[in-house]
């Protein structure tokens, strides 16, 4: 038996997440309910392309569960197989000619037994991509938020953004219903970078809520119109209610850009 | 009656080009007959928006005839309207809420009854793009043509560049069918860029042939393989034979960046 890692690239456009959401609600063990969408995830396209080649059933762990239509540069998954007689660079070859032009095998190599895609990981960085111009982005409409009633403060989003950094509660930035006790997390960065019409929000941290960063950069975006100051910021966090944050911004702009595993020395995954 | 130029631009990806073109065999004058694809050009896309604004038909005019899967920056149009009370900067607004999100009216203006978008062409310039690297290009797959053999020969795929400028018979560069007696055209300028592992091919020229600027491409591209020698392109020019010339590089690489006009101020439309 040997396990797997796998770096994989996607645009999230065509499908439901990496893996079903609907569920998570209500989810209380035994089998995943079919939410009758009929779009497929992206777990399951990578999985039956590596079945594929192995000839067996697996089960592939990723590290993130993005949402429907969230896409990834870096996700992180693994895998267990006996068919150890294919190297690494014929088995990512094989998977990814049985893969769609929007899914990518960027990187495949056997680790030991204990590693494992969600326990293993050390920090992950999200960016969100915002275009800030009155002309629609018509060749990337999927892969940015369109946002412009006016040129968005960037200097004000700077300053909001420095005050999220640090160890904080974040349930005022967690969608309800996110099934965790413990809402605090540590965000190592969280930087505001612009260039003509493109505006990115990169967000690191150890982990995250439910939409964190998508409420996050909703967030933002309020500052950037001047409907938040910056320095409310405190005040949301102290709240420990989602009604005092702002909007979550829609899924189309956000990349998982890249996952640190522990003990891992390639480091980042993007 | 007033009309109005337009530069428009979209994302090719979803629609049957700019106009249908099945019919151009066979054309003898008359309405043209469906071919029953059910998925619309982009010129009945923009002539609805407009129409939807002006409130009575109109009939749009497009420089240029874009295939299937092709992209423009810069195309151009024109249209007649009695409605001369909208000011150009609410008719563009108005008939840009209607349009998906990939189509774009960039500029519209009012312009005297002698323009044409077609006789008023000056020149056009074209972009193909390729993405050269083993890893498929997962988030702009249907906007540049996926090519990885090997790294391609870009100083020989210049040099072969070089000799397709100037007037030529490019009776070898149309696909057969194009319905042209005289196949001679004059190419501006034919170059060669690369960054990373993304190829660009600009071509500009006076008028271009049915597939011209794929076959083009795909004449390029072969040579950057090493199947043709870049001496060859004036054998090949003079065969006046389609079979002389390479393969046709696929629809979803080409953009038409922009087009020139004669007597125009603004010059360029991309």
């Amino acid at each position: 038996m040997q396990r797997y890692k796998l770096i994989i690239a996607y645009r999230g456009t065509r499908y439901h997440g990496w893996q079903r959401q609907a569920w998570l609600d209500t989810y209380k063990g035994g089998p995943r309910p079919d939410d009758g969408s009929g779009i497929p995830t992206i777990q399951e396209i990578v999985t039956r392309a590596i079945q594929s080649v192995v000839k067996h059933p697996v089960t592939l762990v990723g590290s993130s569960r993005t949402d429907a239509g969230v896409h990834a540069k870096g996700q992180v998954a693994h895998f267990d197989t006996d068919q150890v007689q294919i190297p690494p660079r014929g088995l990512r070859r094989a998977a990814n000619a049985r893969l769609p032009e929007d899914i990518l095998i960027r990187g495949i190599e056997p680790v030991s037994a204990e590693f494992d895609a969600v326990a293993s990981v050390q920090s992950k960085r999200y960016q969100y991509f915002i275009w800030n111009a009155e002309d629609r982005p018509v060749f990337f409409a999927d892969l940015a938020f369109h946002r412009f009633q006016k040129p968005l403060d960037v200097d004000a989003m700077r300053a909001a953004a420095g005050l999220l950094v640090g160890t904080h509660d974040f349930a005022s930035f967690a969608r309800p219903g996110h099934g965790r006790d413990n809402t605090v997390r540590t965000v190592h960065d969280c930087s505001v970078s612009s260039r003509g019409p493109r505006i990115v929000i990169g967000v690191e941290g150890s982990g995250f809520l439910w939409n964190m960063v998508r409420i996050i950069a909703g967030t933002l975006i309020e500052v950037g119109l001047g409907r938040f100051r910056a320095d409310q910021i405190p005040a949301m966090l102290a709240a420990k209610d989602r009604r005092a944050a702002g909007q979550t911004a829609p899924a189309h702009g956000l990349f998982l850009q890249w996952i640190r595993l522990k003990d891992d020395r390639s480091q980042l995954t993007g």
